[in-house]
């Protein structure tokens, strides 16, 4: 990260306009506080403006209409869609096993392996697995008998696909997650509880990526399916049959129950619960910590536990912190009807 | 699973009747919205019978009472029972190393070793470690020092067995599970946390089965435990010394703080919270997303946070729902009773 | 364990005084319940002495001003201070690979290993690393390109550290653990979720200690950081550009969203859900199970969801538990003034 830009390079990246010294010169990207004078920072609005006043940042990229800056700028339509530009530009080159087969790994001799595939030390693949054109496997990684992976995956260490799982193009996934352990089944059988087999698999669709340390469970029968484009953060609970549409979010540590079924756009904030069998419809948005048991419809917000329409819940806590007071009130009312029904007694 | 079976041989394995073709040839089993013709589906009740209208199923398995389905039908007395036999029928091999030792495994000289044990690529076995008969060990699974696994254990791939463990016969453990870890426990000395040393150890009964990325954690000392037929899901922490019975069930997430107890049949829903030194009776239901800070009586079903016996959650809820309702009524009855006073005083 | 000590060399690790037979020999500690003759307890108040009529411990460790015991006793000045020192004189040696590199290890050229260290089989070390002296690194652990350990660290095994992160001293991680994934940051853009480039670290300092299957994201530019000397358990979430401070203790199953604060000597329980952007300051605890969405003061101790401060939630629970009295009241008294509305219209 030693190269430096000018700011009229920057601005150039992203089709923006500097204002003040273009040449100025800038080796980073840092957050408001922690920039210094050769890193560049960034403003969504203008009514963070007053934080650059203790910045040490070279310069702020900011929005078209934002007001004066104390160092100079880059002024762009959209800062958070320009920064996922600066950043790739100034991202360290990130490290990856070179192109071909570690001689410690281990590879079925019918496993079918495209070109330029990337296969680091003690990568584990198994019998009639297919590995895409492009895909990289970081250390350790296993690959069960029969899965797939389309081209350019990317796999970190540790990752475990059990068998017959199929992984579309260009998905991602984070270290020592699990895709395809049997789902949580059992039948209660003469006082214990039996296995129902786990005999489905996992499909994952292009451009999905997958956290660290999450499971993905297979399907009872069938298949457990994450949609295109769908983002999973890490330590997230995907159970058996569940079914994820298109371009989801869902957060750390969510936990998704059996057949459970997402539609298209829906985002789940961290550690929500989701029971089994219910469907959040397409652009439901679901706050963090929310414990959801029934169906929500279609681009609805719901939090807290049980899970209730957004304004619902604001509308119960206002009243739950007014609680005390109600119950002052009550007590007042109960001795002064009792003072009116005394007096219309004996008048 | 290109194999087919006619209706009459599914009938055999469970002890069913067929109604209609009973030569029909089935070659998987599908849920009722996904099966096609050459699947046989299935129905717990009569009250799901119009999802079977629409369905493509070729077949159909229902309890001996059901009415009249569109597509042939197996009759047996119980359908739950019966699908644990045919998805067993149905089930793809699963893929297991080979019976021996992978020549890429590590296995200590001092470890004794059962026979028909198939140890896979890489994986490690350390001093004095003993492997019943016919245990599965995935790749890359660690068995620690002095570590004791009974016969027919299965280890799927990255699982970690720390040093002194003990599981039973049949354990079954999912990818990427922790076992024996050290508690979490310190001591504040002189303005920091010095660690209490974790010199015991876990010890797993019998028939267990523990999730993908499950944590047990070893006992300060003496052993956590986890008893015979208990069934741990994906993502689950049993810290040190928690000591749960025989044939429980403890869905995805859920955490289970220090020296807690559970009885036997205990069921624990998912992302429920058990605070340390709590006991859940035999018997106990404890709802998902539940916090249970207090002991609770056997054959009790809690849900909440706090956790509270289920009517009272209920009745608590449908008050809190009613509050905007009451907050209303008390205001109204606040200006009646200000009227009534005003003209007692000026009658 | 089969080594025995005396009493009296107890006291004398623990600067205390025995009571009773200091000849009593002892070969290892329990808890009261299950301790056995030849075995040490300990009681930390006078109020427990109960439990010690039906134990069968040889001995008990108690507080200086503690009563008659049915047993021998050593009295110390704090038996939870004292019970460190015992519990790590009773430890078995904890195994760990053999100082060197397992034959099977595979460590880049360029990394720089320090003396005293011990890499286990199956360990990969990365381009340009660091590994202090006296590290401990346990099979299959994985250091990224230019990370750096500091020395007398131990990584248990599968333990994932990606590229470019920093270690202090003595850090410790549990079993499959993940530092240094990718935060889970994405723009929309044109009806997709674009991943934000991670190029930020994670900088761990001095005695910290991670449990089992956490993760500890990279942070998006910059560093999330974990302060000296503070103790994560295990399943923890600690997303990107989070900064803890010095001495927390952070439980099970916690999530921590991007960018939060954590002050001094913060102590989380389990399962807590913290907002991204909110600050703990100083000395904040949070009970289990809290959803915590808002700045907290510091020395403040808060709880619930939404988490409140500790004697408000008790308040608001104590009230929403008098619910259906109140509705009860509030019914009567609606009953009782239209009685009097009614005898005032008609007197």
């Amino acid at each position: 990260m030693s190269k430096t830009v000018t700011l009229a390079e920057i601005a150039k990246w992203v089709g923006g306009v500097v204002r003040g010294d273009a040449s100025t010169r800038i080796s980073g990207v840092a957050g408001v506080a922690e920039a210094g004078p050769d890193q560049l920072t960034w403003l969504a609005h203008d009514k963070y403006a007053s934080q650059l006043r203790t910045s040490k940042a070279g310069a702020v990229l900011v929005p078209e209409q934002f007001g004066e800056t104390p160092m100079p700028a880059v002024l762009c339509q959209n800062p958070a869609v320009a920064m996922v530009t600066i950043l790739a530009r100034f991202s360290p080159p990130v490290p990856r096993p070179a192109v071909g087969t570690h001689p410690t790994a281990v590879v079925a001799s019918s496993a079918q392996i495209g070109s330029n595939v990337a296969i680091g030390p003690h990568v584990i693949i198994g019998e009639n697995a297919r590995v895409g054109d492009g895909c990289v496997l970081h250390a350790s990684v296993f690959i069960g008998e029969g899965s797939v992976l389309g081209r350019d995956c990317e796999l970190w260490p540790g990752v475990v696909v059990r068998e017959r799982c199929t992984l579309g193009e260009r998905v991602v996934v984070h270290p020592n997650a699990v895709i395809g352990a049997d789902g949580f089944g059992y039948q209660f059988i003469d006082g214990r509880h039996v296995k129902i087999p786990q005999i489905g698999t996992v499909q994952i669709e292009d451009d999905v990526e997958i956290g660290a340390n999450s499971c993905i469970d297979r399907a009872k029968c069938g298949a457990t399916v994450i949609g295109r484009g769908t983002k999973i953060d890490n330590l997230v609970q995907v159970a058996h049959n569940v079914q994820i549409g298109p371009d989801c979010m869902i957060v750390a540590q969510t936990g998704i129950a059996g057949s459970a079924r997402l539609g298209r756009l829906v985002v789940v904030g961290g550690q929500v619960g989701i029971r089994d069998h219910v469907t959040l419809h397409d652009g439901v948005q679901a706050a963090a910590c929310s414990a959801i048991s029934k169906d929500v419809p279609a681009g609805t917000t719901v939090m807290g536990m049980p899970a209730v329409e957004h304004e619902v819940f604001i509308r119960e806590r206002a009243k739950i912190r007014r609680l005390p007071k109600m119950a002052e009130q009550l007590a007042d009312l109960i001795k002064r009807v009792e003072r009116l029904e005394s007096s219309a007694d004996h008048p």
